[in-house]
């Protein structure tokens, strides 16, 4: 890397997982998108190939109107000749496959349980978590060969434990985890304004919050635009549509409905407990108790969110597939387009481009006092050159301390137990999971089945 | 107060709940079997008359054979005389009366939650707790009105609701909590010492543990007795006895049966998360998720403990109304049994008399780092003269964190409600309760239904 | 206040001490030089001619060529009528007079100790504060009573005391504490980085530091400039200059003379504790022990910086109120020029219209886990829309921790007994400044000495 | 080791420094004095005579008349037949001889550099810290290899510096230091009281203290006697004897003379400090400024205690010598006589046998939550059976925390450059010590020259 005038120059990115269909073009559309960067991005992936289609793709953008930095693209077959030397690692990966992904989400419905993502929380997260953990224990250890001084930049779920097996495996990691969960909410908040006070023109990160939590139930202790306390704005806002919920845009296609969410689940939460629960409704509700929102589908319908089936994921995949085949043929022609996401801006942050103070999931050095030491949270954080500093973010309020200290320290336990590849252990916080309402009896042989249907990727805890 | 030798002399005690016929008997015993402490117990009671009767029970005792120091007893009808001048204040209250009681344990199985005891936690203990803090407030007010420097010992449930309170009210106020469940637990690792090793004469007092957690979720995280670490020792026990259950001695008598318990919760509890659970198995589970121990009444006898019928407590009161009368009367002597209860002793070590490490529920300055500052926790803590210390009691194991640290912080929630006459947030503490598992909407039908049943007691919130 | 388009209008500053021939002529350029901000200033001070001048002054400026926003200066002579609306408070006053200064300053000569300053630390720092405490007692309380919910910017010395009188008597203030002493050490640093790699064109704005300790007796841990760590450069330009001192521009004028320094106590100070101190040689050679640096006037040459004479202060102020009277009258035009603070940059931020990270000194939330919680401490905090969060700056490093704790205590010490007008209390912390190294009863002679000499000022503790 | 009934037998001791003449009597005698404990000890020592004489002498105690527990002593040559298997291990032992003690108490009188003790802090403190750092490396070392469960008790100085080697090269290690400095201020209180209030037959023991510091700079927060605050006692106390001092017994013995005291600093430090300071009155003044207490001879005089010179420990140490033969020969009698030390009670505790809360220094687990986490400090703690729990102290009060952050970080720096060999770290402390008030140069040539004159014990810095 060098600096010449006001950019840097050949910037070194490996971007673990590079293969992907959908992070990847986003990372390529960033970049092209600011103009004092540039250098290579190493595509390394399990799937070859992919990461090939993607080098042709990602060297074709330079050739766009609107491409303000060249930056080239390689794809490499081994994890060392993508880490070696990188100033930046990007961790963004399928752990298994979506078949994996399904027995997760859906084979708990035999038991009873519901979830709206599975990525997280709860038992679809924990079991992604069983696969996930050893490859980022794997990853730590290249990092800590081969790039020790690298940041390294977590796009992956589950964020928290994924962070944390970074941290445990190789203590000195440079690593965080990003997630634009936070994002949506200041983009409620901007409506909020806009409804109830009639602003206009309010940008995303004019909104200026205090973030406390872990990752995708993360809540808001303060949010301000200029002059304007947000919460009693919030606090009408909430009233007004807490029956109805709060819809932009009804969008009646079939792939999107999956999606879908009215906010009730966010509504009912802040006008419960005085803060602003802070990410999608779907991830908020696989943290609380079951009964709350994820009983059964007629619950989920009432709270006005979707159970999103990885059969709906299958179906997205073809059709990214389908759309790789086109960019990389030529077919389609890429689109830049920013994404929303900071990645592209942490990274100029972290150069000494710029400063930057927003969300992100690190160890706990204090900055949420009554949260354990060491654990992984979500809070602001300051990126300015090579450096990143959490900002005190204070207690967690009273009101919410028992729905996060539990699921925070589930999590920990989580990975420590997996470290040690102590399925038992494991199974002891899986049980504690507020989504997860069983004896511990029928508690184990979903465990149990769970992870027999995805043992391909779990050989190691055997 | 006064010293003469190695006695104190003219020790001023206030016994608020001073007319209750068993605690009452019980520090009467307790007292006459210490040569080095006399005095005056003022007993208070807003039953006089039950008052009057301890009154002429406790002046009878001095004529016992193996009485060996002389107590007085006064009846006192206000607060102030009992107060005054103290050097002691011991709260043993009943919040209301068993019909409040039956309300609490018994109306939340119209919706399918069992409580096996229902005066800590879960929808027994909050409602009981909305009862009992405004009193405490009282109480706490005129503490430090009529003795601010006394030491106060509660006996009272909710405990740590209890001492909460006072802190709240008094923060400078000198008091803690005290409760036997520990003891229960020594006594068992007593006889796993016993059965598993063959030990003779150990005794429960030369049994050292750490403790940490809330009151009545309290848990063991070292227990040692001389040379030998009891966890290997008790790990053999719970294997040996996990399907069957621990009972010494089978009591078939109608009473007792509602007391009895196979230490299976808290065997079960020990082989899962690692430390050594340390109450009764009926106070551990309703800590727990209410699916573990208490989803119905089967699953409860499958785990070899009994849900405690109201009906039985008022069936025994009135066997103790009965004993109280013929103990007036002169018609029964009083006999002289020493409690296993630890009150006098701490008594005597904040007098100067001895030293004394022992558990206490007091407020958090750091003896368990990974709790709330300031949240009543239950660990050991050194008496001495005039001074009462926490003993360094460490982390939360990483285990049993996630179990502990929701309730530690529902209670918490609680207190700081009903402080402020906020049924709202009383309810979105009570809604999170490990043993309240309904939807939000039947959760607060509950509530409300429980708090209506009771409400002679909650006008304060209205 | 309000907000038009990108701009906020009608902003609210009162200006205690606005009447200064200094700060605040350097207040109306840099509010001159932003187009995004426009009010009024509330020019408040004791002597109300001053401030009256400052309004005329004030008020010329818009007419300036290079004028970006109109301001109005108003000067009113009660401090009510400054704050009541007030969005910011500025308090930039001079306890007493230069005669008391002079007491402090050059008194304690005639005991042998020397001092090149006398505003923040030592035996003059503290007869300051004992000065400045209770007319900043006044002044929080004011804010409390009129505007409780402005922003407060103190530049006022002894900074520390200063800020921690605020906080002690108005404890939900936000206030905090400015010092531009940082970034004459991030210039050293863009130095260093030129003469020792040939850098050009760094901005100081660019240095980005982790600061730790306390106003003038700060340290930095960490200094990057972009992807160059710049510990390794500032030792080799420590190793070069330590003998000989850095000095840029030889100024043989006889009044800079006094305020010269040559980097030796900062660069001696590096080498031997490994972080590198940020403050004028002046300052941080008043909180090291008194033989090391200000032994006597020989010492203090041989280090290569100056005790300023208060008698310069006077000649100076004599010139800048001959000033004064010429941009009154308008004999001489007012010319904006910026001062390099970021008072203006603060203020931008708070209003929203900017994120800034900067240092300042507010209490200690545990961004220095190991200095005391409360403790005013100088370290990096992040300013956005209506908030000034502490980011975290770890542990105070081994190395320096002993010189700092105990002036942090010593600080803290005093404006607890000078808020309790306890002059023994005082004293006895006196007694352990660094810098007054006396017998205790010498000492005390000393102290009662500067008392008498500005009781003037000290009618209150009497 | 075994139990039988209520008895410890087999009990294995290894002593380190077993050769010496004095404390290895001590202990002797109060070995003999309790009867519940048996067993062996070892004597290793590098004067492997001593230990083999020290091995006769105990050997013939038990024919003592009123020895009730009978202990074998066995010299061995090697430290692994002395750890291994060893249940307790106590180390004191001499950092060199008295020639090299000679250069850290007096050299620094060359430099106007005046030491009472010279064993603890100050530039003979470092010293010795120096020479002793490395053979409490290797003993670490050893007991982590041959014995890591046993309980270590250390009693060498500088004690603070010892502790902290044992954990920073073995964390698991059990180890305490103890130090009977307290008891001493004890004995001064029970005088107090006796003085002051005319009470008889207090017993040490019965003063319940709370200690906060560092070893030797210990201080008393609180003390307690049955009912009775003693802190306005001793201050009326104080008041009394502030200009006289007192002393008990005025010993004209030339030997005595050199640990005489008046209790002047000790008085004098509380009545301005407001906590009671707990060492004897030659180690506190060695933690204060230099010009306070030990400027010359003259102030020492003045303060009423007494500079300890080397020349008397040497004369002193023939006499023991000579003590030594006489016993070891039979010409003189063992004489069992109880020290007052509290090494053999905590044994007890350790063992179970009794409980036991007393003073000791340990890392900072949070009992003084404003000194840094991990660093050496006195505080109580509670022995129970194979478990030592430090007991919540508090902060250290406002008014010493000065006094004391510094020596405590300035220990705990030396500590860490000694384990580095890293003399200029060391030295970068050495010059912030509160009794080295020399410029930076001098103090480096005494520094140097003191490091020279020992050289011979400190070939590892070179």
């Amino acid at each position: 890397m060098k600096y010449v005038e006001n950019k840097a120059e050949e910037v070194k990115i490996a971007y673990i997982g590079g293969g992907s269909r959908g992070w990847a073009w986003g990372l390529m559309s960033d970049l092209a998108a600011v103009d004092d960067m540039s250098g290579t991005v190493y595509l390394y992936d399990i799937d070859f190939d992919a990461a090939k289609k993607n080098e042709v793709i990602g060297n074709g953008i330079k050739d766009a109107d609107n491409c303000k930095a060249v930056w080239e693209y390689k794809a490499v077959s081994d994890i060392e000749a993508a880490l070696t030397g990188a100033d930046f690692v990007i961790i963004s990966i399928l752990p298994g496959t979506f078949d994996e992904m399904e027995s997760d989400v859906h084979l708990p419905e035999k038991y009873g349980i519901y979830q709206s993502v599975g990525d997280t929380a709860g038992a679809g997260g924990i079991l992604r978590a069983l696969r996930t953990i050893p490859m980022f224990e794997e990853i730590a250890e290249s990092i800590k060969k081969y790039c020790p001084d690298a940041w390294v930049i977590n796009y992956t779920n589950p964020m928290t434990m994924c962070v944390k097996t970074l941290y445990r495996v190789f203590p000195q990691i440079k690593a965080f985890g990003c997630c634009h969960e936070v994002f949506g909410t200041q983009k409620l908040l901007v409506t909020a304004l806009e409804e109830m006070r009639g602003l206009e023109n309010v940008k995303r990160e004019d909104i200026k919050v205090n973030v406390v939590g872990v990752n995708h139930f993360t809540w808001l202790t303060k949010a301000q635009y200029r002059n304007i306390d947000i919460f009693p704005v919030y606090r009408e806002f909430a009233e007004k549509y807490k029956d109805t919920g709060y819809t932009r845009d009804v969008d009646e296609n079939w792939m999107n409905r999956f999606f879908s969410c009215s906010e009730k689940v966010k509504i009912d939460l802040f006008l419960r407990y005085g803060s602003i629960a802070a990410a999608g409704d779907r991830h908020l509700a696989e943290f609380c108790p079951g009964d709350w929102y994820l009983k059964d589908p007629e619950t989920v319908e009432k709270w006005g969110f979707a159970l999103t089936p990885v059969s709906w994921r299958k179906e997205d995949l073809k059709k990214r597939l389908e759309k790789s085949q086109r960019l990389y043929s030529g077919e389609e022609r890429f689109e830049l387009k920013e994404t929303g996401e900071e990645g592209v801006q942490q990274i100029r942050a972290l150069l000494g481009l710029r400063d930057l103070v927003t969300n992100v999931n690190i160890p706990n050095y204090g900055q949420i006092p009554n949260l354990p030491m060491g654990a992984v949270v979500e809070t602001n954080a300051a990126f300015r050159a090579n450096s990143l500093s959490p900002v005190y973010a204070g207690n967690l309020p009273d009101e919410i301390y028992p729905l996060i200290s539990r699921v925070c320290g589930e999590q920990e336990r989580v990975v420590d137990a997996a470290l040690k590849r102590d399925l038992d252990g494991v199974f002891a916080a899986f049980v504690t999971d507020p989504n997860i309402y069983l004896s511990v009896k029928d508690a184990r042989a979903m465990f149990d089945e769970m992870i027999n249907n995805t043992k391909e990727y779990l050989k190691m805890y055997f």
